[in-house]
């Protein structure tokens, strides 16, 4: 009897899991049209042929190697090294699989909308693979492993000792987000803003085609990160996915608002844009603290993000310089690393208040509740982040640039990416300005 | 082992309402897409600012206020008031308040389509938050709250007592759909018709712009009310989550056939519009019996609802002389009517046939079946959400109206709304008529 | 206590099926968007109208008569009869028969597509009534219906146990896929191709209109396949739902890759509709041995389906000479065979290496595994798939060709399907080549 309870638990973590995960693979949609919607016509099917691609290069490659190198038999505490192509998986390795398979994928979707409308296809493929393979699982490997050495969160890690507190990315703001951004961010320096982007040094608006895609994106995106937040709990009996689902939804809307209110109080006008990113900020913020923070904090968090996100894009803009058409990096890559702060400064604690009796969750107090050690290491692992992914990232696109070239040329970017590329048009019976 | 075995049901609870709050959270895309695929271009950016603040203002409102009163500790049967901003939640409140949150959202977004294209954003998320946090939720708090003095649904109210049932509102026809149609009507009676609606008194055709998008809405709203209406059981383990579902997609496909053949009887041909809007109208007039009643009467329903919502659209036009530019008065006030009254006709009563072993259902048979008591507390139900709604909507909307101007300029209005409220326009490249 | 654990199992069951029937409903969506996106925006409103009323019309004749001819009492293993109108359901009717209708609406939405712009909307209406209640419940029938005589899966069937196997089609690779594929042959053969599609002799291409909303809906194709192939196990506790889905993703990532590097080679580009195609020919090929073979047989499945689908629509454009707008018979018709054809070479076999649990996969092993009768039944069902579909569709059409017809005039084709059928365009405000 005691058997078939169990069996029955492990059934309905897999259909948790499985769902979640569906949610999470919805999110590729969202990106999808969050991408082709906040750009321009001619670059439409570009962005839908690298966004489809990702998720098929994603699933083969992690399938392959990624997979592998994040949770296969540690090699101090650095990267995984086993398992490739699944070998001897069961049910349980399985679901667990398309679990994190789901979430490889988003990493490249994220630089693919920072380099939208002016990379060539083959080389955005080749970093794909590259960052399925390498660059993503190995920073999650010294995070979500379980590796008794892993860099981060193991308790034989030297960087854990030393902060007396084990490194906490509940979801992804780092693994996912942080790593996704900031290679991005490697990626715009080196190719480069389009053409017309900046006119004597300043920047120009570009408008997106079609809003209503890029709304439509958003929401999908909200809803995939239910699945991406609720099922980070790895467990379909932990009751705690309920307040990691909650937190979502408060820092989602709280980060719509505060960036409305901003761009309102800046313009006269609320910006829709920089309102949906406002959303999509929230939710990259609350995804590390989502199970380890108050309602209220979770709000504040997500108004801090709207914030953010709003100061990051036009710091990219104006002082960076670089162009990121649908403000990617200021989204995943700053916000995620509010995030994985915030839970430094806002984590109640393990055992303690509302989190009784949560096991998944930050370890130690934030720096609100008198903690210390939770807030230094959530730095290590942020600055961990943003140097793997920017570095890394950075030695890829300059590998690839030099040996396949990363840019279209001018005549090509002109013309648009969808004929040069894929030789048809988006929407070839509408006239265009 | 019994311990566990009841935690395990919980858990299965748990997993069930996130998901169909999901599902739920997908109808704001549903909607979103709706309401600005059946209007003008000129106004899509504004549609969907509206919607998604809908939703990031019903998050945080019914956080603050709106579950409080809705299901704080009760005051003589009127209003709860207690737990506001989620004092003391534990994972079962959140679980709850999800599942609770996603359908308070979607009471304003009703409003939304029907005072489309012409409506002050200010002003619209005003009203938003006086929907969320007092005109739903006092309703709701009559009908879904528990408290023995409940005024619908109490064993202590007099009303109960005298009716000699319990109003039966299963998912919301009443409480969301009936609540956001009436108020709508308030609305558009105080804000007038469109620039251009009425031409000696006769109304004009104002075709959608993207018939695609109100499409995909309406399916994502379908979809959406499988977790509207199968969550509404509140427990996972409730087997009668299939006779909710299976009833649900039976009326909404009712309803189309009879909104399509209508159309076509009438004008030669099958419209998309009406019979877009029949499956909404059937999915609307089931929501609050899908627990309640035979697979016939399910269908039955929808068809009358079909009926409904084609003669709400000529009346609104041809007599009330209102302009609804989506349709939702008479979806979601008209049939969510309908709904509420089917209850009282057709359903089998609890412990009878079918329903033999259900929990949640219509306590009294339905006038098929020989009851008179339940018809009479559903009229009883009915008309107070009638009232309660059309006069709270009325008052709010009128002091809006006064203190700052419910409805844009001329000027605007002409322009359209992207442009004057929010600096953008939803498809700048594409060349309009 | 050992019941109230059955009584969990099941309920977690209902909520699987649930869920994943809500999955596979929104492949209705997925299924619009697609065969709007890639047609020309003068046919938009009518082929989303012919989708939705697929729904509707699926939805009640299934409940009215095709559930009874496929599971209800069997006559001769020929076809059921019994169970109209659902008559005596109980809540685990309920739960079965929403997952099943949810399927049989998607064999008539196949053909809906290849038959799309110059089908007359009442005639492919009829045609969806006799799909749903007959052709698709018949050959259901023989493959699912479990009755001990059901020509293709009984344990007392002649040609079971001539063939020494009994005929595995895990998810529908024949029963939906290949149903709707060869239907669609018959149905594009009778009505000829557009106005326009050969000029002398040589196929021309004739892009659709919206990119954006073609690539959209195979996401959501994609995604509608994890209730579809996961669901398929029928039982929420059986762990090899893990399988199914891991497998499913495999393959449709490998047909896009495949389809993608093809036409690169050949044309120099890589084309985005035929990537597209390719997803949803992988995810076809897979439906049927998604339970029944390893990680790697998956992906050569996929890979395959790629190439079969990029040949497929080569072949019926000038071999066959049949128009297929959207590639339809190519994706569901060739690689449902190619799917029913590979459980019969990748099979691992039940009760071996990883299937050593499964109690639900094909039951001998494929030709790699050393088995041939797995094979054989899987070329009968297979044929008998192509030659049922074929034929009843030709039937069919053929006397509705005759009485009501079948083609829209040449006026009506030309002026387009939106204005002449149901009086509005799609997008009346946007100016058009």
């Amino acid at each position: 009897m005691s058997e078939s309870v169990e069996g029955l638990s492990t059934a309905l973590t897999f259909v948790w899991l499985l769902l979640c995960g569906g949610l999470v693979f919805l999110m590729h949609a969202g990106f999808s049209l969050v991408e082709a919607g906040f750009t321009r016509a001619k670059n439409t099917a570009n962005i839908l042929m690298k966004n489809l691609m990702t998720i098929c290069v994603g699933v083969l490659i992690y399938w392959l190697v990624g997979w592998g190198i994040m949770y296969g038999d540690d090699i101090a505490g650095i990267l995984g090294f086993s398992q490739f192509c699944l070998s001897g998986a069961d049910n349980s390795v399985w679901n667990g699989w398309f679990f994190q398979m789901v979430f490889a994928a988003t990493g490249a979707t994220i630089v693919s909308g920072a380099m939208a409308e002016r990379t060539k296809f083959i080389s955005y493929l080749v970093f794909t693979v590259l960052l399925v393979a390498i660059i993503y699982p190995v920073y999650g490997h010294w995070v979500w492993s379980g590796a008794d050495l892993a860099l981060l969160t193991g308790e034989g890690s030297a960087i854990v000792k030393m902060c007396g507190a084990s490194f906490h990315d509940f979801a992804g703001s780092g693994v996912v987000h942080s790593i996704g951004g900031y290679a991005a961010l490697a990626g715009v320096i080196i190719l480069g803003p389009r053409i017309g982007k900046f006119k004597d040094g300043k920047p120009q608006a570009i408008p997106g085609h079609n809003i209503t895609f890029g709304f439509l994106g958003v929401l999908l995106l909200w809803l995939g990160w239910l699945g991406f937040n609720g099922g980070s709990t790895l467990d379909g009996s932990d009751a705690y996915m309920n307040l990691a689902v909650v937190n979502t939804f408060l820092a989602a809307a709280a980060g719509a608002v505060a960036a409305m209110i901003l761009t309102w109080l800046k313009t006269g006008k609320p910006d829709p844009s920089l309102t949906a990113n406002g959303v999509l900020a929230g939710l990259v913020a609350i995804t590390a603290p989502c199970g380890s923070v108050e309602n209220w904090a979770a709000i504040v968090i997500g108004l801090i993000a709207g914030g953010i996100v709003y100061a990051g894009v036009m710091f990219n803009e104006t002082v960076l310089k670089v162009d990121d058409p649908v403000g990617a990096i200021a989204v995943h890559g700053y916000c995620g690393t509010w995030g994985l702060l915030s839970v430094g400064i806002f984590a109640v604690g393990m055992g303690e208040g509302i989190l009784g009796g949560a096991v998944y969750t930050a370890g130690a107090p934030g720096l609100l509740y008198g903690g210390v050690n939770q807030f230094i290491i959530q730095v290590v692992g942020a600055l961990a982040s943003i140097v793997w992914a920017f570095v890394a990232g950075f030695i890829v696109f300059k590998i690839i640039d030099v040996v396949i070239g990363l840019r279209a040329s001018q005549k090509e970017e002109v013309e648009g990416l969808d004929i040069t590329e894929h030789g048809i048009r988006a929407y070839p019976e509408y006239i265009t300005e």
